[in-house]
């Protein structure tokens, strides 16, 4: 941490699906990431060896984890294991945002979501 | 996670300070926490192994990191390196909200504020 801490806002926003943008904000031994969700978005099934912890800060969107149906609203929170096939898609009329917590640390991904 | 997501309203919170709790969810490789902290609360200065990654949802803190003061507000978010002493105090008349994820994961503490 600098003297100078880094806004959201002014991270660098990255459309990974339609109406779905990325920032990464990495330390050594995890990796924060910001995803906003445009209504309707749908974000695929992936994975990747990292455990994960989701929180949704506005709206309502269902995730599918390991071929079960959760939907998380706002303030919800939970662990998707390392691994662990899961996607999304927003679900009600509000913009869905949700800060996601990577670790191991996650290096750039080749493509689109992973 | 399961079927059923967790909402940060039911998790137990802890009053680790005058007005601050804690409220923590573990995953294996990480701990987030949230902190809220009523106006004019004072979180002395510490440290832990474990790499934080701090995202500040409403208010106003300043954080004393290493020696060094850095103000965050709503939407400001930094990485504080494992062992790196810490403390924080509000400024301002807000209710400050703060995630925090930190790794390794961290167990139960042995008293307030570790």
């Amino acid at each position: 941490m600098t003297n100078t801490p880094t806004n959201w806002t002014d991270i660098p926003a990255e459309e990974v699906y339609p109406g779905i943008t990325r920032q990464v904000l990495h330390g050594e031994r995890q990796t924060m990431i910001r995803y906003v969700y445009a209504p309707g978005s749908v974000f695929p099934e992936h994975h990747h060896p990292q455990e994960q912890i989701t929180t949704v800060l506005t709206g309502q969107i269902e995730f599918t984890v390991d071929g079960h149906d959760v939907v998380f609203s706002a303030g919800d929170t939970g662990v998707i294991p390392g691994g662990t096939p899961h996607g999304a898609r927003v679900i009600g009329d509000e913009t869905v945002e949700t800060i996601n917590s990577l670790s191991p640390r996650r290096d750039a991904a080749p493509g689109p979501g992973n």
